[in-house]
């Protein structure tokens, strides 16, 4: 999925913006829950560590970065953590949906993730733009190389999504089901926004215009301190 | 100001992308009221139409549109009446400042003004995100070539922004401020965005993504219609 | 239809109150989407600058403005250029439904302006008062001497809101429908509302009161201004 | 302090209409405190009972009623119990506040009472269009022939309200200081609003338009049922 | 009812906790609309006074109280009159939902307190927790020895609820369902709060940690005054 | 601090509780940070997973948890990863401020922290009744035997807080705070709330209540899957 996931991304940046799609060396291998969320983001974070220290010239390291997964995990500790700008995939597709349009919805994976996206449309200011969550109970993993059965469950939701909420757009709510976007936007004949291309543009455009997040405040570098045990390689 | 918004914008576009600024030729020569933004939008509405109809070839149309107002006069109408996307400068300040932080502060021109800045903020779901909005009391024709006694004035404002809201980053209210921008992050160490060049890349990422307005209801094309009067040329 | 609102506004208003019912001798003939309603605006301004300077006596100036669609199209700028207070029928329709119940709801033309009508409804405060928006899809003009079908569709989208909602009242969304008010009221069982009564009355409380717009803030007159083009003649 | 309320009403009210001016039989002196309104909605329910059966024929029976105490209370029971409008003075005024500009502020008594305004304003969907409540610390019963220490302390609480909210106009927080409001809106160059007089306009607007509290849901009147003890007279 | 509802008290108190269930004096004997909800509070307001002056010793006096009606009637007033803390049921029950879960559901008594609830929900800050409001048209005085019918239409509500909201409990929204909880929860699969014995455990706890409704401000001790007539006794 | 926090639970628990304090063998040695929070979260998590297995007998395992850092780091994943209910101390605080008045105020730790309090509120419910989130600017190790100056400089953040926000009580924004509560209430003649005593008795309450968290939905307990790397133990 992070080949895949790559690939998307790549297709959507500028011909100068170099990608480097990288999945964390730990936590779970797939996030569909608040636990498997919280235990992806320490890896999340060790690759923003990456990024920033990467090689020995400023060249070498990381501009931006976008967190690949719809529930935007450890995203407002990797804007601590990096000097350039952070960009959930969650947060792009919404911010991106609400320029194109009124109101959107949202079609995730499990239900059980249904209360996390509505935290997160609140959480970016976009809780009224959301006209409705909808969950195609497919589990993300089945998402990846998908069957034809996968497929058509997916666009059933997205069209109940359309028919009930009347959506100017819909949001997909998992990384992996970035490469259907196209043919679901076809099926349904309204626009399917994917989180992971628009957040490649958004921070692309944040580089571009020379901006990162604000430092003198909630987002400054986190004061150094012992981490320990399992985690004592998080100290900085 | 039309000539100097265009090196801004033209400054911050890929040096693929063909920045055509124009001014309505008609309405009022500067918006500070309601009533300036009332009588501001046919203009506007004019410019998008030629917008869409320019030359014989689809090759010459827009592919989108900035309104470059921080009221973004017209943005509604103009997404009905354009195909690709389109937009406002004071949506994409607040967008972008978003993602820069928890908190931003606009700082904008007459106090009178300060009411609709607020809407805008509610209309686009960041009124939790707008810690403050203030006034520097200078009328927008000022700050065409301004005195450095306007720079004083609108350093002082956005100074204090920083200190009673303790913001992430300063928007400017009013595009007559964009080249002032770096020069103001510079003296009071704190990011100021500017909605022009903010607008130019949400428009280009919009454009890039082959995403534009939903179309299948409140945004569809208008209804055609008798426009009678002075506004008769109006008609679709 | 203006002749019509003329007429239901007299039968609403004191014995004492001249109603004078104009048409804006510029703009659509008809408002069904963004576009129709900011070309309308001009129009409208001009016939509130009438009011103001018609005739050379003071006793000869409207005391008080109703805006009859049920968009309230420029109704900020015309607070900004009447002295006596402005009243809009959308405004004034969810003013009185507030007062008769906890919950009301709307029943507007096409589905294209349900969008508008909750942005209103969140602009007056009346977002968690309003419990839906229905469209009946009856074009505007279509309601001018209504067929048979066509009373009989928008009463059956009357009886659907309130067998939906449960509201305590419903709010007609077109001036165009004020005459059928009583009769639709009759029929479904729950009080019909029409913003062009409503917002009489209200503008004549208010000048009764000796009330008008707050004109030491966002609503003072324009500042003085060259206007260009088409509509130079809006000049102040 | 009833007569003075009495007074205030039939000078805004039209010729025809016809005020009487009664004071509950049961309760406290003055209403300062959550006990003291508690305890105050009896006596209001009382004379709207009273206001219902009045008399033999319909013709006496009270066309609306204002409750005029600016915590409205008993605003809800009163509206199961009448056959016509009801309505509040602090629901009055901030309606009618709100028609005149984006934002008031209040002037209240004592300092203990501004939770219960800002519940107020939310109830009434007011909630954003009111800037600030201000007490100045003045208990009711002095407003009743105030001293002018109590004249200069009141007006000071106005004057801070526009000068810290830049509101559009002044809502006063009790019924007792309705006798000031002209002398007042002189002073600080404001308009101030009374909720008596705009209570009174509101509920002959709605008896015009012969709109009265819908009956079929929430405020249908109250079930027959025994009521115990004290309060036995109070059984239906 | 009142046995019931101090049985199902105890069941919850911890062995040390005395629990006094008193029925007010005065009211209606059970609580259905606005005007019944008003009329209970100056009995609540009785008891209050008489569980603050119980005896000469200050033992005797309530550590706290307990509002058992869901529509937590007098709360306010009885904050002021009370040393001690007051808990509603229905504030209790919403507080205890909301650390079980994202979102709860209610199911009230007859439709027309629907609105009430809604009010409650925000009121206390759960409107957005609160997933809906179910009535199951039982009178109040039904619950208490209910028939078999009452339980099955009872329990279908809170099934619906379930299926509708995909809530993480059922809050009951009436004193008199309580004794059913346990049957109800086992039912329909879901938890089933009971405010009476979640405002219990509220009390006893801050009771425990020395905490009382803070004295300082809105709810100090109302001011003496005199109440005349039917409530003259309420003069404190 | 884990030791102080253990006796401050102790004094505050039922004589049957029995508490078992725990500080996380991995993680930062305090929460001052997006990035400290986050990498806290795993070691919350092993702790509670402990809890759970604890021992051959159910008897042995938790009957509940508090999760003792104002931030309540992983509390969403806590709760599908227990069987019995969990409680955070920010929001356990905060719960228990409502019920003591209308609102109240947060003294915190660094500034930094600011913006995730507010968020906080937001995410229980409680914006509208937080009036002020105060920093003291003292980190929180400087907590653990505080100096007099420590002392001081608290005590005036939250003198500040009651003399601006007007608050009913102060919550104390950090679980190191916890044993000089009663000090400073003293001091300010406020009631301030400490998390870890108000969630001892929360947890307390909902065990003997025999409620736990729903576990039909969003809060079910995470599906088996393959945690890898430094992070593989995590595994279920």
């Amino acid at each position: 999925m992070t080949e895949s996931i790559g690939r998307q991304a790549r297709a959507a940046a500028a011909p100068t913006t170099v990608i480097t799609a990288v999945s964390p060396s730990m936590g779970p291998e797939s996030i569909e829950s608040h636990y498997d969320e919280a235990l992806a983001v320490p890896g999340v974070l060790a690759e923003i560590a990456a990024g920033e220290s990467a090689g020995a010239a400023a060249a070498d390291r990381a501009d931006g970065y976008v967190i690949a997964c719809f529930g935007d995990p450890g995203l407002d500790a990797a804007r601590e953590l990096a000097a350039g700008p952070v960009v959930g995939i969650a947060e792009a597709a919404m911010h991106t949906a609400t320029l194109l349009g009124r109101g959107f919805s949202v079609v995730t994976t499990l239900s059980r993730t249904v209360g996390h996206t509505w935290e997160l449309t609140r959480r970016y200011g976009f809780e009224r733009a959301c006209r409705g969550v909808y969950a195609c109970e497919i589990p993300v993993l089945d998402l990846d190389d998908p069957s034809p059965e996968t497929v058509r469950v997916l666009t059933e939701a997205c069209r109940e999504a359309v028919a009930k909420d009347r959506c100017d757009s819909v949001v997909l709510g998992c990384a992996g089901m970035a490469p259907l976007g196209p043919a679901l936007s076809q099926e349904i004949g309204v626009q399917v926004i994917d989180g992971v291309t628009a957040a490649v543009k958004l921070a692309e455009s944040l580089v571009a215009l020379g901006l990162r997040t604000g430092k003198q405040g909630e987002y400054a570098a986190p004061r150094p301190k012992k981490y320990s045990g399992l985690l004592s390689e998080f100290t900085i």
